[in-house]
């Protein structure tokens, strides 16, 4: 399995973030990026000792790694990707990875 | 559901990152750790459109926001989350959430 991550940096304005994003990126990113099997998403409540560096994490799933990477490749997927930049005043970093539960 | 979200930043030594890690981090953690459900492990392969901030991803769960933070506040918890300075010499960034789907 495959998943890309995205961590949301904290914004400037969380009403805002969370209006934009329950209501417009979600549901046309889950039904416009080709392949995805799922999506998790979390909201950040704190951090072990001080204050979280992010905000929301959320994490798209595919069967693998090339999978993940032709949906990035796509129009679609490019324009997801950017979309971020509509409501994620605080930031979004990104991340590819691949499941590796040692033995 | 209740995760701790760990972000392994780039170790200085990659293959002793990844001999403490799998032979004597994680077999202990998830011993010891209270009351931990399951643990999803990631290795981060790239990033969208450049280099990617985190090593890798670490996510473990429990059923609810009470009982990790019980766990977090024991003395093998503490121990746990100590134990990552002996190995993570990228840093690592620690997050609690909670699963959050919008409708």
């Amino acid at each position: 399995m495959a998943t890309l991550t995205i961590l949301y940096g904290h914004p400037e304005d969380p009403v805002a973030f969370e209006d934009y994003y329950a209501n417009r990126h979600l549901p046309w990113a889950t039904k416009t990026m080709p392949g995805v099997q799922g999506a998790q998403l979390r909201r950040v409540l704190g951090a072990p000792g001080g204050n979280p560096l992010y905000y929301r994490i959320a994490e798209m799933t595919w069967p693998d790694h090339d999978a993940l990477q032709a949906a990035l490749a796509t129009d679609e997927g490019k324009a997801v990707l950017a979309d971020t930049e509509n409501f994620a005043t605080g930031g979004a970093v990104m991340l590819v990875g691949q499941e590796d539960q040692p033995a």
